[in-house]
């Protein structure tokens, strides 16, 4: 039960509950956003499956209060158990890693043995999949427990692979009040803004560009966008003609596509623009995965000689991670100080959104209720919501254009295909969504032997889970 | 073509097209707002088929931009076309009579010899109906001459029946910008408002009472109401048991309903509530006509007797425009100042989300294209919907809660009739609707010879319009 | 488990469990059409809570096989318990009286102390709404019972109110294969054949007039009719033309509507062609019912001088009842003897459909799937039916026409609202739609005051089921 | 408008305009249904761009007259126009080649050079889309020539590109009555036939194996399947086991794919039902065309030794042409005579029930107007539907299961796609459709180099239909 206190303008006595946050960064940026936040103050309880983790940011959330700047006081502690993370929670935060970058190493490598190249390989593709299969489970276990410690708090998920995370939520306690969040569609946000000041001279904020947002999480499309009374596909289509008239459209000076893990100039989002009429609106790197194989991601000299984007290679994750751990160590040691920076992330927005603070609308990943009417009835998709007092309601964005529908659906029914194969604990169910998936593009002996391997890989986070 | 001038945060040199304002009411309110809003100024070029008084409202229009406090300049202009009206104009926006006050009357008042009595007859019932019949062919025109003048303009209607005025918009010119404003649901808002502030002692705003709205214009239907984290469905339930217990629930002396035009004390909108269990959602002379003619109108006695609410007499309006005539007379003649004052009203809040210098979500009306997935599609419905640049995206209100669909889905199917038959302009057709009425519940013989009585009352303005 | 006995064009064993048939009436037509069968052949099980009733068909239903012109031979047993009669049942057939006549007699004529007439008072109205608060719990013990001894035969009902009864079936066990059989359209289609016949002295069956039918039972329409390559709408236009210019439509000399019982001369089905353009099509008694009251039933004097149909009083039924009883004593007696006869009812065709040896297309009551896409999904609707191999599927019959869609679908959400609040044990929701069916027209103090009372007079058959 | 002559059981004066049949295959198997119809007589107007073949066809199709055992007379008369031809028509036959086998060559084997191999090459893929771009104009005149000459008339297509075809006509001429024919279900309905025959020892006739067919033309799929009382699916699961462990699954001693033109033993057919639950309802040759590229398609060699169906070339359609060419020459001149055959086919038994001689339930191609509820609106689908007097109602077959939801929905938005570009002479957007087509598989460079050539290839039945 909330132990909430409203007051005029602001809500004291929150309580948050963090699931996960080992691998550090998304929970420093929310500590530093909240620290930040003016009408808001209350306790954030840290529970991660690696208790140590926990309590180290228990030691470096706490620090927050102490700096110049703060005006939201948060009590941060770490518990044992989910349960007492969970209960009186307002909001549950889930950010979690499933299994280690070992298993994410064998997701996103192991298909390059078949030729198959994924540069990120969380949300799609075998590496998608397969990751999803052990995810599943957990957010099942996160459902229930949520059921019974918090059923009136709203969740908040950044784990990916996202669409299905969320969906694991709804389909195993459905009176949950889940969504799920992520930045991408602010990127093509940012890049129209630049677009209109590149072209037109016009300072805008990403605020001000208006869009209507179609899709599944990081394969997000843009049917309608505005500044002002300015409708900005034109002055989009007039930025790709001429940028390909320019000479140089990037300086790559190196094709070791394991060299430009992050980049990207957009030239995935442009081709996409210029054969569909639609925006494609997330990364290069995520958009790639979820088009036919051949289109992207025919092979790595492709990929960074014509496509102008990297693929990231767990390796660097993993240095990635022990460099965050260092910095933890230096943190909780005192040998560095916490810091307030901007995120750009609107969670604790949609917080104060959802306590009745103010009102928002933004794009979230929420189950389909007909806010797309022509994707499945409950599978989740990404568009603009209404967030507002204790409610979230999805505006209707509309049917999904022709030119794209395959595009989209075709995901869209892959993941509902994984989510009831492993609702039912089949294998063999979540199978033939590999199967068909645009990356697989294998002889089905082929690809049943690679879906083996990755099980087989990923094994120590399945357990018994699935039947034989 | 808009000729407007954007600049940081505001826009100038707007041009609106006012269509009506004969009688003025409206035309002032209006007149109020523009000049009280800091970011915009441009002209406001007016017409009615009474030309001089579109003159008078130029002369007090005017007046607006010398007085204390104005801050936003607008020039007004009477126009002897509609097309120099509509020419270049960035908004349109239309308030008419549609008729005299004469054919009103037959409207309210000729369905009384049958026993049939309508507090407001305007919007449905025989006499919405029959004032629908001379709306519709005058909208047609509306609709052609924006089609061909200013096509790109957003068109706010205020023009009662709104449902049926704003589906002949679509109808007519399916690309047209349009949408129907009603300030009803707000008083909905402030009751809620006040009952937070009586039961709880709690200073709420208006705006921070969070509605979910279905239905279609006024006949909306609240299925969800928040306050920060409060429900306020008990504190609805809770407040109507309270009054129930009270001695009194209004001090109504005298029984003679024509004595009390405009009041009502919302026993309607609970009896329905504790009914229907959903809060119905605009003021008790409104709902009463909606619903079967035996709930709340069988006889005029019972109107203030049980149910505390007027029968507005069109004698009434009548001897008010004669008041708003007089007070134009002395506004042009400068025998009277004209004055800024707060008129509730959202118009000039929906232009400046329109023109992207802020965003906002409120009630309107404007074809069902999924919001209401229960109703007919293309049929006018009223629900939330998110204001910005340049975009109108109805929220997805969801299907109609089965206890009141039938209330609202047997409204819907009648306007459709209404409108298929005016625009076959086949009155066999409309007399369908007309016999099946919720108000009507006469013998077919007395209906139809009643019918046609207010078809002839109103033949001055259909012209040779309807197939004999 | 069925224990059919399938050969080459026939299938013996077969086992049919009737439920009900104390009455006699149905039973018989039912062995009748069994006794001359010739691809069947097996046993039928009788059920009634009148163990007596069932031991008295069950010597009845044995004569026939004895009969000259019997040539499927069927053995007859009554069982003192549900689940006897169930167990290994192929078919099981529904035709029960929830409560007796007594009953009956207030659910019809009761209402008339407030103004309201009901011809028939088993399907809607005041009479249908109460009569199926005693059977929906009757139903939902059927329906467990078919769930615990034959999951897997098929259900056929005979009884009223037939949608929600079929409705209650489903909703209490979804995975039932259930659906409603009524012979109302069939006199629709026999009166297209004779006007056929009368206008171009054409000679058709009725199986040869094709009809699109849609709504739901007794108040189901024809959106298309035709015989061979002649549209029947044209032809039905003339027909009314004709009939109207002739000077007698019908010869009643006698207007005390008692003596009317079972009359018509379809005045009320070409009111509503003319009115609304398509063909209702079932018997007047049964349409005026669904429509205002004001239309067909504004008083009783009407129905005959007006109308040209009668309202039967349940004292006739009750005579009927006992003459019945007295046939059935001469039968079981041996004074009298079986008969073979043709009943024109389809169930037993129906059987073979769905037995495999024939196909059919007919119309018949089953949940909305999609067949009527703008009705309620679930609501039980009326359409044709494709009936083959353990299969009933819907044909596609469209949405309904808007013209009619408002009569159809307030009945339909009508139902949907009386099944919610009996599965909830909610008088209350019961009374919601009550109130607002098409012959109450009541004030609220008085239809609430009706309905405690009609509540009140069938209470014997309610015991605890409804909340207080 | 219609001569026909309808008498008790018989309807002569018929009028069937027959638009096609150059190729002289289908055209004389409709002459000997015709022959052996008891119930109709009539003429048969033919058409041909090639008036010589038409004049043929009158020759051979009039000789029919004669034969023994003919039973219903027709004249046949070759026309030059096909305004002629369709004036007074009651039908339509559409069967033609579009272009010449040469192009279609390069529809087959062209891509080839790029790796793809297509079985047939006709209905989708690279090679039916490009016979689409030829196809559609030719369909588009058709529609206008019907809506011209003979708008009443039932049109009945069995030109392939078949869905694309029958969309042609629909969107060109909405009020259109139109269906297009294909009996490749009845393949699977035979192979359950022997299957039942072979595990239970059960003769049965293809009409007693009941289906409920989903999808599109040459990929429809059988969601449930019953002979009388028995589900055939576990059967259909038992036969692939047993023949799993049988030694050999079929003889082919010889992996040159060219010599197996036609051939097939389901093994395509299996592996689908294995993997995905239900049964594909088509010829191999066909399913494996709309399925990812690498699984039954990756190369010619696994076709013939994995999968065991053949990939027939243009080459044996070329020669078999011949053949028919040198028949024809021989019928016309006389050395050789017609005969009448059992075609298998269900044209004239269509017509018959459309005629109102019979009724019968059938599977066929028309827009999905909900009988496939999550199917784009307006595709055209193929499912059952009943025929009957001047009518086609599909049945509602209820929304594609999940796991093929996938499969299908894929190439119905494929198709739509194409029929946009083409509709708007865009090829870009035609492109669009080709690049995402599961066969093409390749770097969009390549892609748009084979289509490029393809559509070169065809450019003389192009014209200037296309923008630049």
């Amino acid at each position: 039960m909330s132990l909430a206190v409203f007051s005029d303008k602001r809500v004291d006595n929150l309580k948050i509950a963090y699931i996960g946050g080992g691998s550090r960064g998304w929970a420093w940026g929310l500590m530093s956003d909240l620290a930040q936040a003016p009408d808001l103050s209350g306790s954030v309880d840290l529970y991660d499956i690696d208790f140590e983790a926990a309590q180290h940011n228990e030691i470096i959330g706490n620090k927050y209060n102490d700096l110049e700047g703060t005006v939201g006081k948060w009590t941060y502690t770490a518990k044992k158990t989910i349960g007492e993370a969970l209960t009186d929670a307002d909001f549950v935060v889930i950010s979690i890693l499933p299994g280690t970058f070992d298993e994410m190493e064998s997701d996103v490598h192991w298909p390059e043995k078949y030729g198959i190249y994924q540069p990120v390989g969380d949300s799609t593709g075998p590496g998608g999949i397969v990751r999803a299969l052990r995810t599943i489970p957990m957010f099942q276990e996160f459902a229930r427990a949520i059921r019974e410690y918090c059923p009136d708090a709203w969740v908040i998920n950044y784990t990916n692979p996202m669409t299905l995370c969320v969906r694991t939520l709804y389909k195993e306690f459905p009176g949950i009040k889940a969504f799920g969040c992520c930045h991408e569609v602010f990127g093509t946000q940012n890049l129209l803004k630049n677009i209109l000041k590149e072209l037109r001279g016009i300072d805008a904020t990403r605020d001000e560009i208006k869009t209507n947002v179609v899709g599944v999480n990081h394969f997000t499309w843009i049917t309608k966008a505005t500044y002002r009374k300015t409708d900005l596909f034109p002055l989009y289509r007039e930025y790709i003609e001429k940028r390909k008239k320019s000479e140089t459209t990037s300086n790559y000076t190196d094709d070791n596509w394991v060299n430009n893990a992050w980049t990207s100039d957009n030239s995935v989002k442009f081709d996409l623009f210029e054969r569909y009429g639609y925006m494609a609106a997330a990364g290069d790197r995520h958009l790639a995965e979820f088009c036919e194989g051949s289109w992207y991601l025919d092979n790595p000299k492709d990929v960074v000689v014509k496509w102008h984007f990297g693929l990231t290679p767990v390796s660097w994750r993993k240095e990635d991670l022990q460099k965050r751990l260092a910095s933890s160590a230096e943190l909780v040691g005192g040998k560095k100080d916490v810091t307030l920076r901007a995120t750009g992330e609107e969670g604790v927005h949609m917080m104060r959104a959802l306590l009745g603070l103010t009102d928002m609308v933004t794009n979230v990943n929420i189950p389909n209720a007909g806010q797309i009417p022509n994707l499945p009835m409950d599978a989740v998709v990404e568009t603009n919501a209404r967030f507002t007092a204790d409610t979230v309601t999805p505006v209707l964005a509309g049917p999904i254009p022709m030119p794209i529908y395959n595009l989209i659906n075709r995901i869209c029914a892959e993941q509902e295909m994984v989510i009831e194969g492993a609702f039912e604990r089949d294998l063999e169910k979540v199978y033939r969504a590999f199967a068909n998936d645009p990356l697989v593009r294998l002889p089905l002996d082929q690809s049943r032997k690679m879906f083996n391997e990755m099980v087989e890989n990923t094994k120590a986070y399945l357990g018994d889970y699935f039947k034989k």
